[in-house]
């Protein structure tokens, strides 16, 4: 029961994805994930989860905080777009090549079910208000702040749709800076 | 049971929301709120809403409809920030004063809840939805219509949590006017 699992948190990430994808997330129980990953008990999967949707979505703190991060590191004199750049670099550098197929397979989950599809659009949200924070904190008001944030959360939605797709060569990098560029370019020519 | 009750769902909305208000969501049924609506019963209830949540959320078919509505009528001339424009005109022309009372509190009951807030997220999202397809059928292409779009929405918030406070004089047009403009701007300056 409390003894050590190795990797135990991925592990349940990738069953409930496994499951999820065979089965759909309404007919999957915790114990059935539990086990799938390796015989391990729902004891274990509630010591790392609330429940079995915060399961895949578990990368919201993580990167947040990435994001964060990365916009406070970010030089005295960079702008609020440079700013928000490195964090898009920040983030994306997480997401080698490997984890494309998964990244996949967690889309289509997702997509499949209106209470996931809802819980998506607020990590979304979270992660535009965790940029926008930090930003804030290094001098830029809103609303500057907060609309700089969301072209960097789109830019990066938009380019993991992209770059999720098995038949994508782009790195996740190279798609986001790629697509935020876009969105400055078309956000200036608005009228 | 099935009988006509008079403005049914307008009363089950005032009810949840003061119950929501006085006892906290968690704590209030289904039951309680059709009772306190006037006598009404948990079936009358469910005939208007699939669930406890959604009767906070009614509005988001309305108002999808009604701003996309707003962006078909646009003039042939108007451009896309203009269609967004008269999209706002026309929702913020549904909120009277006298429902600035009623917006105050439906927003405590609201962020008082995590749930709440992120169904809050998800409707969010729709009407930004709803505006962009319009502006597509448009012609508009994305990223240029999710992005006016996304104005749109992000005044209308901005200038709905400004009216929803009770020391303030505007009206809800004229604040989501003034406020769509300085996100323009804000955007302008961006670099």
């Amino acid at each position: 029961m409390g003894r050590w699992e190795p990797n135990a948190r991925e592990r349940l990430v990738r069953a409930a994805v496994d499951l999820f994808a065979e089965h759909g997330y309404d007919a999957t129980t915790v114990t059935e994930i539990a086990e799938r990953a390796g015989g391990l008990t729902k004891t274990t999967f509630f010591r790392y989860f609330p429940d079995k949707r915060e399961v895949l979505f578990v990368g919201q703190e993580i990167h947040s905080r990435l994001l964060a991060d990365a916009i406070a590191a970010a030089p005295d004199s960079a702008t609020p777009l440079q700013a928000v750049a490195a964090a898009l670099d920040a983030i994306t550098a997480t997401f080698s090549g490997d984890r494309r197929d998964f990244s996949a397979r967690l889309k289509v989950v997702i997509d499949a079910n209106s209470e996931l599809r809802e819980r998506a659009v607020f990590k979304r949200a979270a992660l535009a208000e965790a940029m926008t924070g930090a930003l804030n904190k290094r001098g830029v008001p809103d609303p500057a702040a907060s609309l700089a944030a969301e072209l960097g959360v789109r830019a990066f939605y938009i380019a993991f749709d992209a770059w999720s797709d098995p038949a994508n060569q782009q790195t996740l990098a190279d798609a986001a800076r790629q697509t935020f560029d876009e969105l400055r370019a078309a956000i200036a020519a608005l009228d």
